[in-house]
């Protein structure tokens, strides 16, 4: 795989995993990375030996195929300048600093901007990174879990960092095809002007319907008001009530009529 | 197992599976709500019967024994008051706003604070949530993967947005003994049967005023949905429109019945 002069940020952000034991959570961390477009992984001493046939990479048995294995986690992480060690603090006392995964992005996102390597480094499943493993690890990041029940899946735990770090480290992907235009933002709300208007139509159909006793009409009308913008209407959900409304109002005034001269 | 009677913004977010087709992956959503110290599943539908003994809840069989199975979403959402559905853009165009989740922790913390209850609704594995699952939904995220790969693994998506709200919109795990302020909060939305009880309503008031031909009524029935849906009535408005709709139910269909029996 050629990698061009200058690698991009999404090229020198690695995962390392020491000791996997079920070549599953392999296959679910290899499909986590695709999905937050990274392509680097690296397997130290790796239980199975089938590991780069599991199913579950679904979506990315290329990335399998072209993960690195190796046999200690500091020829793993040789060429990094960040190395970022993962697991909780309950069995252990923490030698180098400890941030909290919310706080990592900045950390990495400056890493990257000045041309350094990262690696995250997971433990195996039981147990997580030794003491002797984290020796090689700058930090140790810890994902805020309960305290009840703070042992995540490995899968899981990966997917979980990958996003945050590709969310708020990565820069944002490529304008491909037009992503952004299928986003539909929230709809501006409908004019003051055509609020009013609904709001005259249906104290006409609350009139026609007799919801609204005289004496109330103008506490009514106050309501109405206050209502009708509690709802942010937007143009589209506005001409439709509009529809509704002068229908009703339509069909209750001439029943009315008819009502009133029962010749017709 | 009691309420308390002020349920904990972590008692107020809860998560439905919809027709989830693997008990590995229904398990393992179990465990990521552990982990990020939630409580209430509800399983819509599931297609394996023994979905409970999962042995991929590692930490959460209790969880799981506890999890609600409901027949459809409707029933599993009847209580929220702000129903977020999942998934990717690939396949669909949405009709609602879509919101990517590292920004959707403000909407949902300020519907907690509010006293609301929120769902975050997962769809099957294969293709996600239809677009008639969807018109129950008050809001769609998006987790913001490659555009290569977006498809995410059910336990590692719910992982992902659990781990993004536990972290930034619900309250940090010790719980402060002094209420947060005197100031009161805007009120809670009106929970999802109310909408669709005044959906209903709404429909047989369109039938009665002759407004929708029959043709169009399954497409209106799917839009009037989302619309009431985008309003964010709250419990006061919702009464007070129900009032109306009844009103003018009542004499559209006294004036049709009195139109067919002119003797009356």
């Amino acid at each position: 795989m050629p990698l061009p002069a200058q690698p991009g940020p999404q090229d020198r952000l690695d995962v390392v995993l020491v000791a996997p034991r079920n070549p599953l959570n392999i296959g679910a961390v290899a499909r986590a990375m695709a999905n937050f477009g990274l392509a680097r992984l690296t397997v130290v001493a790796p239980w199975a030996p089938h590991w780069r046939e599991a199913r579950s990479a679904v979506g990315a048995p290329r990335l399998l195929a072209d993960a690195v294995e190796a046999a200690t986690l500091p020829e793993a992480v040789a060429a990094a300048t960040l190395v970022i060690g993962t697991g909780s603090l309950t069995y252990r006392k923490p030698e180098q600093p400890v941030v909290s995964l919310p706080d990592l992005a900045p950390l990495v996102a400056s890493e990257l901007h000045r041309g350094g390597r990262v690696v995250l480094v997971f433990g195996p499943e039981k147990h997580g990174l030794t003491r002797e493993d984290l020796s090689y690890c700058h930090i140790l990041v810890t994902i805020p879990t309960d305290a009840c029940q703070p042992s995540m899946n490995l899968g899981q735990a990966v997917a979980v960092c990958l996003y945050e770090l590709a969310a708020r480290a990565l820069p944002p992907p490529e304008p491909s095809a037009e992503p952004q235009s299928e986003l539909r933002p929230v709809p501006a709300a409908a004019p003051s002007q055509d609020l009013d208007l609904l709001a005259g139509l249906v104290e006409e159909a609350m009139t026609a319907a007799g919801y609204s006793p005289s004496a109330m009409r103008q506490a009514n009308r106050h309501d109405l008001r206050l209502l009708l913008r509690r709802l942010s209407l937007n143009p589209a959900d506005l001409r439709r009530t509009l529809g509704l409304f002068r229908r009703i109002l339509w069909r209750l005034r001439r029943s009315a009529a008819s009502q009133s001269n029962p010749d017709d």
